[in-house]
């Protein structure tokens, strides 16, 4: 198993990118092909203790900047290192690619790279979020910011493959987010959306509202890249907040210092949970291919998870697994 | 000053309305006029210690229920609690209406019976909501599904007139919720809607992420409906979950149940200030009157502060207030 990683990628790169890859093949089983200016990663290596033969550098000579245009940089830069390490997954020289880089310009490059999976117009981001019962799906997180009801119903049948066979979840719980249980509820996008997805051959259990996906109210919860980016930030900047506000009003409370001491450990504890460097990357659902997108601001241990996560997806071949569903599903569909 | 409360409307009507009145008129100096069935709220007043002369009986024959639809309600339902209150105030007889009830056809009673403001084309939910600084207003919070990029324009002056008018904020700074805070990030209807809003004469301040909302990074966050309502429940949602994940942190770790009588009155703090029963209601803007939706399931408590912050807008009538703005902006928009 061999993992690329576009070690140029991030906004700590290539520090956090090498040490969160030396991190990796510390800890587990697989490779890492780091993809870079071979100077600098060569220099980023030097004195550093790993597994002899776990890292090799595979070189690009390029980087994608923040402010370059994703189209442009599909044109212009074609030996970046973000192209180069997804076009080791499409030669078969490596199993699944990372990058921290600028996410528009990793998924617009993958999909030019790997293509995408038959029956599928729009690829979707699938990030795992926590809740009261464990986690839940949720996509589009940010790849498409807007959609068509037919794309909705695509992303409901990719995020059921997807935590059925990563997750191992039990014919998952398809919802779809919006305003109101009933079907009657929502806008004009998800109420088309809803009759389509409700045709599909999958355990789907209607509208879910805002409140309740945090409850463990469905395993894959549905929606639009926009409203999927949002609230993913807000559930981020949220979360914060409220640690934030609750450690001044233990500090207000009586028993003050003591108090806040009690609760430091609960609140490691939570961050665990919510914390999105645990998984480090969400992978891009409906490309020929695995590709995952980190946060521009991961830690080493962020890239570290998100290889680990990466060598989960390709362990468990899940593009393939996407596609066959989708295979069925559509037939079953057209059949039915 | 007298407020207008459709005594039928809510999950617990009339008991929770009734009650609500009650402490409204012991704890505050305005009147009620409980509009509904006169013989069941008589029964409900019977035996009830309160201010006499502060509560009185307007009586309406029928009530509204939860799965009427709002175009069907106001053609056939014309003598219902609701539309009563809110006749009251159009001919003058209260200053302000409050309603627990159904909260499409409140709207659309009150935009019905009190028309829209000048300049105005679909009126908005401003909700108040919590954050690191104090608090922000959110707008629209559920009122308009599907806008476009004029109805987030109007939002953006209404929001700034309310926050200044009523809670005094100077300047107010106005944010456009998206997905990034340079222009060009969004989808079409925010970057449609960011070229009008930035003409304006308001603290326009860009673009504003969902992870700065809860930060104090906007006075003012503009949104459409469905994105609003979802961020909202989002919101309310993992506020629970959070403090349901923390009690269960604190009670897992060694100093177990210390730490969670210690934690106790820190989450009551912390809800006091997330709890929407502070403020009761939030009112619509845009409509040619003051009328507040509180949630169904208002507790006498909610409804309680939700006479009170209707007396609020009163006093400083928040739609005059608003008007006023509207029409200068416009001007100067127009003039500019």
């Amino acid at each position: 198993m061999r993992i690329a990683l576009d070690a140029m990628g991030g906004d700590h790169a290539p520090e956090v990118t090498v040490a969160g890859a030396i991190e990796a093949v510390s800890e587990y089983d697989f490779d890492v092909v780091l993809v870079g200016d071979r100077d600098i990663l060569a220099d980023s290596l030097r004195d550093k203790k790993y597994p002899s033969g776990r890292i090799s550098v595979y070189h690009a000579s390029e980087v994608v900047a923040m402010d370059d245009q994703a189209s442009v940089a599909i044109r212009k830069k074609k030996d970046s290192s973000v192209r180069k390490a997804i076009e080791l997954v499409k030669e078969g020289s490596a199993d699944a690619a990372v990058s921290a880089g600028h996410s528009g310009v990793t998924m617009a490059t993958a999909l030019f790279v790997l293509g995408k999976l038959p029956n599928v117009d729009r690829p979707a981001i699938a990030t795992k979020m926590p809740s009261l019962e464990g986690f839940f799906i949720l996509l589009d997180a940010g790849a498409n910011v807007d959609c068509k009801p037919e794309n909705l119903k695509q992303f409901s049948l990719m995020g059921s493959a997807y935590a059925e066979t990563v997750y191992g979840v039990n014919n998952p719980r398809v919802g779809l987010l919006s305003i109101g249980e009933e079907d009657t509820k929502g806008n004009e996008l998800t109420k088309e959306a809803f009759k389509l997805i409700k045709t599909l051959d999958i355990n789907f259990t209607g509208n879910i509202e805002g409140k309740d996906i945090f409850y463990g109210g469905a395993d894959v919860v549905v929606c639009d890249g926009f409203i999927g980016n949002i609230v993913l930030k807000v559930a981020e900047g949220l979360a914060e907040s409220i640690i934030k506000m609750l450690k001044r009003e233990v500090a207000r409370a009586a028993t003050g210092r003591i108090g806040y001491l009690m609760l430091k450990p609960a609140i490691k504890g939570f961050r665990k949970q919510t914390d999105y460097t645990e998984h480090g990357g969400a992978p891009l659902l409906g490309i020929n291919g695995i590709c995952l997108i980190s946060h521009g601001r991961s830690t080493s241990k962020a890239i570290k998870n998100a290889l680990r996560t990466a060598s989960e997806m390709a362990q468990c071949r899940v593009h393939e697994a996407v596609a066959r569903s989708l295979d069925l599903k559509n037939k079953s569909h057209k059949n039915g």
